[in-house]
């Protein structure tokens, strides 16, 4: 698995070049919990692929934020937003507004509890404004498949917090296997066949004798996965929903000596984040939603992996390639 | 009248400085239209006194550009709004919410056009929060005066926008007459009587001798007054309304060039907000609301320069002390 951390200009090129046929990077718009501080900004994240670039959480600024760090908003098609507390949320009406001022058509898709539907109305209402392009707003109501296209499929899991509050876990698909050109001529197989051959399937010639797929195709890399764990209370049966992934993303509000505090808030310490990681098997953690009581990051990092060292801090700006 | 143009770290030392008595200064925290762009933010502004911070307008990011000017958040009290195009109030959710988070207990008023109130609710709503102090929301249903205290009084007046909308005129209260030391010594007025004479009565000595008010007391500083036009399409109406105003802020969305558009989407262009400012007489103008669509802003000095020359670019982070 491929894991390098790169600043979001080197994405930007990485996303426009050839090369990078299959993008799945994310970058870290705003890091802080609650009240903005020390210029770190409410949660939000983009997840981006060569086509597509999925906005989880939507903290007051993320506009700005997408800006600061060239990310197209025009390539934003669907929205996740995982609870309704402000600093993951109160930067939405603000993109969707200027999206309409910048003339975009196409339609967009929020995903998000139920009660934010009519709380993007009155928005709109109030500015007697009809936008150009569609909203499609689809309340999440339970776990499993909520979206998906043709690279990528997300799932939403709940999780413990003080309010309604929804994980996400982002899935590539299963990619067909890989022909190999000179075998397949070699055996002299018809073009028209490679589409049975990149699902698996072996070729008989005309005399009958059998190819084996494996003699002629290479399994594709492994479907990556994501899975962003949103706000949540120190909570095992989070493991389980998340195993599988390759990364991860959980708050660290506190640092460990605030566990108490932290379960109060429904929150987690950086011993607990990587706790989870530990028991969910992932190859990489990324921390982040840090108090705003804190100046400084770094313990965050040190104290986290004390128990797990695979951690990364979710410092804005920053671009982990999946 | 006493006019400069300083920074907001200077005018921190000057609102704390005992020597600053009747503080009455203004600070630009957005100056951009619509979408923020070029690192420019959506319209707020703060209008500061000895004892308060009158918040006038808070786009997405008002609360970061506060901290940014070490602008207490604390002295807030009355927030005014002048319409619900998001660019003047998609901050104000963030803001009331971080009040909370911080522990603020002291009530807040906020003046505002009705549709507004409901809004705020769902958001609170949707958290599931109680704030740890109380909102007084205050509709403005017509033009006059809206809110007062010790030093000043804030009226409305509708302005010309393609949705409801109001400018504010913030104005010193008529200060008490000063007394001169030296004479009522001389004269031996007793101080139970100083209050009559700050009112401007004379003063009878035992005699019956009447010492004129004029000859132991002097005239006050003049009451100032600041004039915020929100947004508007041009309109000469205007100018009987802020009539009296020292410094006004008016918008310029667009350069010169661009009447027509101006004049379609309810905004005004360089040369119009320098026809207001010199009809209504007044004796500074400063500009903002630039369109997204401008990096520099240079031309918009020198372009109303041409109509009224005391006119000064409202940069974002400049405080203009009234």
């Amino acid at each position: 698995m491929l894991f390098i951390k790169i600043n979001a200009a080197y994405l930007y090129k990485l996303s426009s070049s050839k090369k990078t046929k299959h993008l799945l990077a994310l970058t870290i718009l705003g890091n802080n919990s609650a009240i903005p501080a020390y210029g770190r900004n409410p949660t939000a994240q983009v997840l981006q692929t060569n086509d597509e670039n999925y906005l989880i959480d939507c903290g007051e600024g993320t506009q700005l934020q997408l800006a600061k760090y060239n990310i197209k908003k025009s390539k934003i098609n669907k929205i996740f937003i995982s609870h309704l507390h402000g600093d993951h949320y109160f930067g939405l009406i603000g993109l969707l507004s200027s999206m309409g001022l910048m003339g975009r058509t196409t339609d967009i898709h929020i995903h998000a509890p139920a009660k934010l539907e009519p709380i993007i109305q009155l928005h709109l209402d109030a500015a007697n404004t009809t936008l150009p392009y569609k909203i499609y707003f689809h309340a999440i109501t339970k776990e499993g498949e909520i979206a998906n296209d043709k690279k990528i499929t997300v799932s939403a899991f709940s999780v413990n917090h003080r309010i309604e509050c929804w994980g996400f876990k982002f899935t590539e698909r299963k990619k067909p296997r890989s022909i190999l050109l000179d075998k397949v001529k070699a055996y002299e197989i018809p073009e028209a066949y490679y589409g049975a051959l990149q699902k698996g399937e072996n070729y008989t010639t005309k005399k009958g004798t059998i190819i084996n797929n494996e003699d002629v195709t290479e399994p594709s890399s492994v479907a990556r996965c994501y899975a962003y764990c949103a706000d949540t209370i120190y909570d095992e049966t989070l493991v389980q929903k998340i195993k599988g992934a390759h990364v991860i993303y959980h708050e660290t509000t506190y640092l460990k000596d605030m566990e108490e505090r932290a379960a109060l808030r429904y929150h987690c310490t950086t011993i607990q984040a990587g706790n989870i990681a530990k028991l969910a098997e992932v190859e990489k953690l990324i921390i982040g939603h840090f108090s705003s009581k804190y100046e400084f990051l770094d313990p965050f990092l040190s104290e986290t992996k004390e128990v797990f060292e695979k951690t990364e801090l979710g410092l804005e700006g920053t671009c982990f390639k999946i």
